[in-house]
């Protein structure tokens, strides 16, 4: 393996006077690899392709301090994030004095990640803003209501801000539910946006276990709610990199719990590296950070360096966007400007609060401020993406749980409705009922059942989705439309519809055709093909 | 809300010295809440119930250095650990000098939680090994192959040794791929275990994206593994907290990744409360960490601390077993002895790899070294729980992904293949068989679709388990024993079984009983009632 396919890692190591750097530099090497030492070592193999290469060792001015670069084979990473972290960072945090400052990532290893799914350029074609940075602000304090979080997302909104976010505090507390905060501050924009004919997105925070922080994206989702805020080291990071490859959604990220890793310059990560390369690599669109000069520590350079790390070339993943905040207020703009310039997110929180009485003119001046410094042009935001027949789910069921449901021979169910649809020219599909039978009212599985029926005509429109389903015919005679075949379907077969594959079920008798379909609970909108 | 009430966290906080340590105080208490300052706060329920209250300001003996104690309402965290971790050290991990040094969580909040599943009692029931600490040594070097690992671990298990683990950098690289070096490290210890007539434990280490590790597990399980090894700081703390809840195995949690918040003694999160407290509160029945005197920086004060967090009382929660790693050789058990007495696992890698030509005899050396310290007991290890019929998976289907599956009149499938199973006296099912539809073969779908039949007479075993069924009969007549009550289902019907509910199926006539079941692709083993 050549030295460009390797991940080159470079520390700062302190190497106290009568040790030997070159031992220090082995001894990392191996620490993060083997974790043996090289007397243990048993085949030729593993000393030439899976131990570190020490591949530079060079003085630095501090005494005692040295660069030192070493190369690891992607292949060591298994090509996953944890693993990658452990490579990265694992044993060798629990050491002294050794700092990473840089990391260089080989194409083999940074193609099989995703990265930011809209980036700079992605999260500007949403709001259609150009030349001028993004205006951004949190809903706090942490125990308002969601009445009066969501009367500050409507005058932030109504002022002209481009993003408003949860504080990345807000959970499902008892004294602000997520899903009633949610809907009112997402309705309070959506709302402002029909008055003022722009966009301003709304971003709520996410935060639970990993099967909690699906369902809230699904309920955030289902409000058409874009984008959302996320802690990546208080979640896990790789429940980051799972969630954007499932959603389609700006991922904002908020460094809470990741200090330590930057307080003592002698040990840790550097933060451009931390919260500028890794969390891109991530999925991160917008990467939020302490700005300097506000109420956290980080200098001028650390900040300069996520900002640069965050939008240069790395691999073919989009550029993404840094969010300097904390502390910042209208008069911290201009040096704001000089740092960070048009690519950047400014976020002003509690300057903007100070103004409770008027958080809109507040908005306003915070608006008018940027544009001082900037030449803003706006577009058209990019229009978003129509409904589907796959997802109809506008409404909650609100059916108890129910052991059993009996079958009625007019192919019903006892206890459950069916929700019709009437055929109208707009839309792709008609002539379609649906029963939610299982996974819609509460019940623990991983997967709902639905039962369909088209009538003598019907058909669903034609779409492609991440999720899966499986049929099983039930009554009366219909066709698969499946990547170009035609498959019959008759009672009791079953068919499987794989990822992104084009799809369209059309009955092909003069009686109803009815199935049954099981799909993911958590799963993504249909996209038209 | 009283103080007892609260959750009260115990600073140790560095004031320079025209600092206002009573300001300082109340700006952690301001920052881990609200993220304004007072001026900000709108309401007396936010002052009053939201900001942290400051209960305990007192000199440290260090200049500038002061114990800060501040009360938190437990309704903050939402009850859920990343938001708990937010308000624990988020937002402050980015400010300079403060350092928890103790957690007092009340009954309301450690309630929520089951923590470890098996605990310090339950490990040792397993292997029936009582009055002297654990053995146990890691797979290693990476690199090695499949082969090579199980080699070392079946001479560990026939020395007499405890738990081998994993190293936790092993992943599933292509050198060493995860389901093969599972398969033979777990065959390798289970015949070892027929010859020694003891119980070895083989943990294997998971790592990866939350439903990667779901996956992994559910391999591990299959191959009847009980317990795995889980770095929380690489995959997320909440995704162990997640895991131990869904399978009831010992977790043995490592510490990489987490080096920083203990390496500046002025700030970050003591060892003790850290890998002791959190860790056992997530679930960690053995909680790995690198004991001073090897080749990391852990004081020997701090390796007590760690130690005693997981043992001391914590709610209702199991105790939890220190796992003190990280350079031991035979020689430093004396003083292990001294240190951690016998409730813990004492864990030697690289000293008994040094005598890879005879692992088995240094494994022995190790164990009667321990036992000159102390005076074992045995007992015979735990029965494991009995096969079930809800889970029959011995044998992975390995038929193609098929779109379209046609019924034939005989109630089989194009395709897919029935297995029967034959009515035996020792087992509590008779007459059934079973065809996977859907999620067995490859289908990405998070669940699987069977097709089950029972033959007159037939019925299934009486269990329960957390994962939840939905039923949807096909042909003739059953009757489904629902925790006492008795639903008969005919064609067409749906039943739904929620988690734990005690449920068996069985035929009503004279014809077969035939119905699909739909199930979560990753999900629990059946327990008997």
């Amino acid at each position: 393996m050549t030295e460009n396919e390797l991940i080159r890692i470079h520390y700062q190591v302190t190497c106290p006077p009568p040790g030997s750097i070159e031992r220090l530099a082995k001894e990392i090497a191996l620490e993060q690899t083997v974790e043996v030492s090289e007397e243990c070592i048993p085949t030729a193999f593993i000393r030439e392709e899976v131990v570190g290469q020490v591949l530079l060792i060079q003085p630095l001015p501090a005494a005692g301090s040295f660069e030192v670069h070493i190369g690891y084979s992607p292949d060591i990473t298994a090509y996953q994030i944890p693993q990658f972290l452990n490579l990265f960072f694992g044993n060798i945090s629990l050491k002294n004095n050794i700092r990473i400052t840089e990391v260089k990532l080989p194409e083999t290893f940074v193609g099989r990640f995703a990265g930011p799914n809209h980036g700079m350029e992605g999260v500007r074609r949403l709001l259609g803003v150009h030349g001028r940075p993004l205006a951004a602000t949190a809903l706090k304090p942490m125990g308002s209501s969601p009445a009066q979080l969501a009367a500050l997302a409507e005058a932030f909104a109504l002022g002209g801000g481009d993003i408003v976010k949860d504080d990345h505090g807000l959970a499902d507390q008892p004294f602000c539910p997520f899903q009633e905060r949610v809907a009112r501050c997402q309705e309070a924009v959506l709302q402002a946006n029909l008055r003022t004919g722009r966009r301003t997105l709304y971003f709520p925070n996410v935060v639970g276990g990993p099967e909690e922080m699906a369902e809230q994206i699904d309920f955030a989702v289902r409000q058409d709610v874009r984008g959302v805020l996320l802690s990546p080291f208080l979640v896990g990071p790789d429940v980051l990199r799972h969630l954007a490859e499932k959603y389609p959604l700006v991922f904002m990220t908020h460094p809470s719990f990741t200090g330590t890793y930057f307080h003592d310059r002698s040990h840790g990560i550097a933060p451009g590296v931390f919260l500028g390369t890794i969390f891109r690599l991530l999925g991160a669109d917008i990467s939020v950070f302490p700005n300097s000069g506000g109420r956290f520590a980080f200098t001028p350079r650390e900040c300069q360096e996520i900002a640069g790390a965050l939008r240069q070339p790395l691999g073919g993943l989009r550029a993404a966007l840094p969010g300097p905040a904390g502390g910042m207020r209208l008069d911290s703009i201009p040096a704001m400007a000089r740092q960070y310039g048009t690519e950047a997110v400014y976020i002003i929180g509690q300057a903007l609060l100070l103004q409770t009485q008027n958080m809109q003119a507040a908005t306003r001046a915070f608006m008018a401020k940027i544009r001082e410094h900037f030449s803003e042009t706006l577009s058209p935001p990019l229009p978003l993406e129509v409904d589907s027949t796959c997802d109809w789910m506008a409404e909650k069921e609100t059916t108890p749980i129910r052991a059993h449901l009996a079958w009625q021979p007019d192919f019903s169910w006892e206890g459950r409705r069916a929700k019709g649809y009437k055929a109208e020219t707009e839309l792709a599909f008609q002539g379609m009922e649906r029963v939610e039978l299982a996974g819609k009212n509460g019940e623990k599985t991983d997967f709902d059942l639905r039962y369909f029926q088209l009538a003598p005509e019907g058909f669903s429109s034609l779409e492609k989705h991440q999720h899966a389903h499986v049929i099983i015919t039930l009554r009366g005679q219909g066709i698969l439309r499946l990547e170009g075949r035609e498959i019959p379907l008759r009672p009791f077969d079953i068919a499987y519809v794989g990822s992104y594959q084009v799809h369209q079920l059309r009955n092909a008798a003069a009686e109803p055709f009815g199935f049954f379909c099981v799909v993911d609970h958590v799963r993504d909108k249909p996209q038209k093909p």
